[in-house]
């Protein structure tokens, strides 16, 4: 082959990867809306039909990324020394999205997500009926096929590593391990101190009830105070709030409010807020390509738990969230120091679920979670274990007694969906977060400055430049060595939750 | 070759054209879905990526539908007199849809679509600006793209026959001639009559200040009363009302409301109600295939028009809408009578704009445009001279003065989207539903007694078995024979203007 045989071949494979990204991007864009759709407004009787339509898009999407030809077209490309940095990175990424896909036979795949549809839905009754019994089977067998699974992907390693992997690259349970132990040591004592204190701030200033329209005006105030590019976004109502995005110019936010509970408003726009925000910061020439995005789950989470408690749930940011909530609300927040709106949203106190969690008790939910998950893996507990597993924690980590399988083992989704190893991500979050604020600190930022000044342009800057800008491109563990130099570090959170917590409880 | 082997051969022939249209609905779909949120929320800059996204799964529906294979599969399929019902029609529709789409080259089909995709955006800053001459050279251009098109289609015909049978299957400028010939012999008179008689009802009773959220609530309210099911439709906020649908079971709805103009919203819902409850009608057997959907955009219209007209408009429903709107505003409603109502939601007025037009002038505003649009094509005017004949037509036959591009020839989209034939598919509903009407009178059905007991059940259910089930199974031509036992005759819908405005008149 000449020289000129081989830049053609090159030229043409390059043109076809961009072929290979733009219908991968296509599908991606129509399950986004769909989805999208289906959790806002879809009808009840429009779901068969979405399923069906999700169904064929999906399995076209694998096809496209599956295929031996797509497969044959990475392997010339990965080897291609000529690439630019972007192709090159596309090929790692697609390669590895690929592996994970195409490693698992088709119909090991397909009874998977029979099964995981099928215990969804009997997840959703369960709960609803607080029924246990009727739960169980199902997440022994879904243990028994990610154990099936997991084998076809990496039979090296221990199935729930693979599955760890699998939601946050480079985890394992060694990494949560550790990190792990770091966080108990901090955080079982601050609660038990907390809890000995006797004492908790009031709530007066946020209770009672916040008009709904004027909360949905709130919530667009608080993103456009964050940063969002509101020309970027859509911000649509739903129960469960989440985030999305299909390029770099449009994301996809859905959130609820409640008249009871402007908290509940306000920190889950911070929150989505600083998901959207990630997605609207990575390169844009990343756009129709699968570098487009965070690069994890546990980075995502660790922007938008940045700015709904670094930021949000700061006593310095306080003076600046207090105003915008008395611009939609004058005279609930008449009379109102920024001090009490501060203690007020940051009241630590063991509960029974996850999602409502505080800052401090949080870490503690997952915990609980990750050490049943590693029990069921590991053949040391069975379904029918778990909800005796999940008083015995709840009770020992938070001193909280679990009245019913629905504010217990049964009120999170995941597990009914296989998403057992997931979990974990949740917690990571924070941690990073923790040592991106310290590390900004010590390059000079000041950042209490920043956020007393209600002008978060440079605390967004350099996570734009460190984080969001390279997408897919990076991995989370290269972006913590990148921005902070050095790996993930507990301490940097437990630091935190010391110093915050042992100020307002005065421990 | 066995009749074992043939049977096999046409099974597998059955799975691929069930596989086929498995994938053309998950494109349509995904298209229906991602055009909808286009409409009603998508952020501003999303537009070039929902663009990238529209056009790679167009062009993937495309493939499927014109491929050799696809041609290969229908031109057996059409060979088998084995097939039952139901895929004998797919593959009928699908063949038609497959020539409409495969006989353009795709570099002509590529070329066309830039040149309207450029040519609305001009439009649109035209229309804003009243500038006819920015928009000239594209309407140009467009006739000779779609002179050239037209040939490719079939080029035993004259291109404007080609597109308006593109547009309605069955038509042709002799049957169109035909048709608006009887109904300008008609309205025109009439027209002038009203003009002559100097005197209009009053509408105080609808003017002035609606609020916008109880119009909201009043729109649900009308769907209801309509029949609607109201679990299989979403109903979205937009500029531009309209109707689309993914399955019998899923349709999308979306309206607005002005609050100086409740008549707007109370018009436009039973209008846009018509349409979803055609594609809510259609056998759900028919779902996920070619079938499902309206045959026609004029028998669209048709039943869009026969709940706002015939049902909305009519004396005898009067009473049931009163108390439908008062049920949300009981103090604007107070003192009104039916006949107040209806007076007042029929004044037939000349005017300048077509989508504000009452229901007897509005014939000629189509007929106008018809007119222009056969001498473009003919090649008897071109592009700079629409204003003129513009104002001419508009002046004789409305007897109003066309102040400006923007209330004359820029008002409609159609032409700069490449929709030239299309607007007379809007006249034929009115016909349709006429001959749909005096059908029901004719076989016994008390139509005023079921509009005066506010319960629609006997006609949904006419319309429903004789029209909506059959989906595109039926063609329109066979619809109005089997339906009425005549083709269209357009002296239903003369006479019943007629008579309904001689009667507001006393002509």
């Amino acid at each position: 082959m000449t020289q000129t045989d081989r830049t053609d071949v090159a030229t043409s494979d390059v043109a076809a990867l961009d072929t290979l990204e733009r219908h991968l991007f296509a599908h991606n864009y129509a399950l986004v809306d769909i989805m999208f759709n289906g959790e806002t407004i879809d009808p009840p009787k429009g779901a068969a039909g979405r399923g069906e339509a999700m169904a064929t898009l999906d399995e076209e999407h694998h096809e496209l990324l599956c295929s031996p030809e797509t497969g044959a077209l990475l392997d010339r490309l990965s080897q291609d020394d000529t690439l630019d940095g972007t192709h090159a990175a596309e090929v790692r990424v697609l390669g590895r999205d690929r592996d994970q896909e195409a490693s698992v036979p088709a119909d090991v795949a397909a009874d998977f997500t029979r099964l995981t549809c099928e215990a969804a839905d009997v997840w959703h009754r369960a709960k609803l009926a607080s029924d246990w019994d009727s739960f169980e089977p199902y997440l022994d067998r879904i243990i028994v096929s990610m154990r099936e699974i997991a084998g076809y992907k990496d039979d090296t390693r221990e199935p729930y590593d693979v599955w760890l992997d699998e939601f946050e690259h480079g985890t394992s349970r060694a990494f949560y391990d550790a990190f792990f132990s770091q966080v108990k040591d901090c955080v079982v004592p601050l609660v038990a101190a907390v809890g000995e204190k006797g004492w908790q701030p009031g709530r007066a200033c946020v209770e009672g009830r916040f008009d709904e329209e004027a909360q949905w005006a709130l919530a667009r105030d608080l993103m456009e105070l964050e940063g969002v590019d509101m020309d970027a976004i859509v911000l649509s109502r739903t129960e469960h709030p989440f985030t999305d995005s299909v390029t770099s110019q449009h994301a996809f936010i859905a959130s609820h409010v409640y008249p009871d509970d402007v908290t509940s408003n306000v920190f889950s726009m911070l929150h989505e807020g600083g998901h959207a925000m990630y997605e609207q910061g990575v390169d844009p020439s990343y756009d129709y390509t699968c570098l487009k995005g965070g690069t994890s789950m546990g980075m995502h989470e660790a922007q938008s738990r940045f700015f709904e408690n670094y930021v949000g749930r700061s006593e310095a940011f306080a003076p600046t969230l207090l105003a915008t909530i008395a611009r939609r609300f004058p005279e609930r927040m008449a009379g109102v120091t920024p001090h009490d709106l501060w203690l007020a949203t940051n009241r630590a106190e063991p509960s029974l679920v996850r999602t409502e969690a505080d800052e401090l008790t949080y870490p503690l939910h997952v915990v609980i979670r990750y050490e049943i998950e590693q029990m069921l893996f590991a053949g040391e507990a069975t379904a029918a274990d778990v909800p005796g597993l999940w008083a015995d924690r709840y009770r020992g980590y938070l001193g909280v007694e679990v009245p019913d399988a629905r504010h217990g083992a049964l009120q999170d989704s995941h597990w009914s969906n296989g998403q057992i190893g997931y979990f974990p991500t949740y917690a990571l979050g924070s941690a990073y977060g923790a040592q991106f604020m310290d590390t900004m600190r010590r390059e000079g930022m000041d950042f209490e400055g920043v956020l007393a000044s209600g002008d978060l342009a440079p605390i967004r800057e350099w996570l734009r430049s460190r984080i969001w800008c390279f997408g897919r491109a990076k991995d989370p563990d290269r972006i913590m060595l990148d921005a902070t130099g050095a790996p993930l570090d507990a301490s940097h959170l437990t630091s935190y939750l010391t110093k915050k917590f042992s100020a307002i409880y005065d421990l």
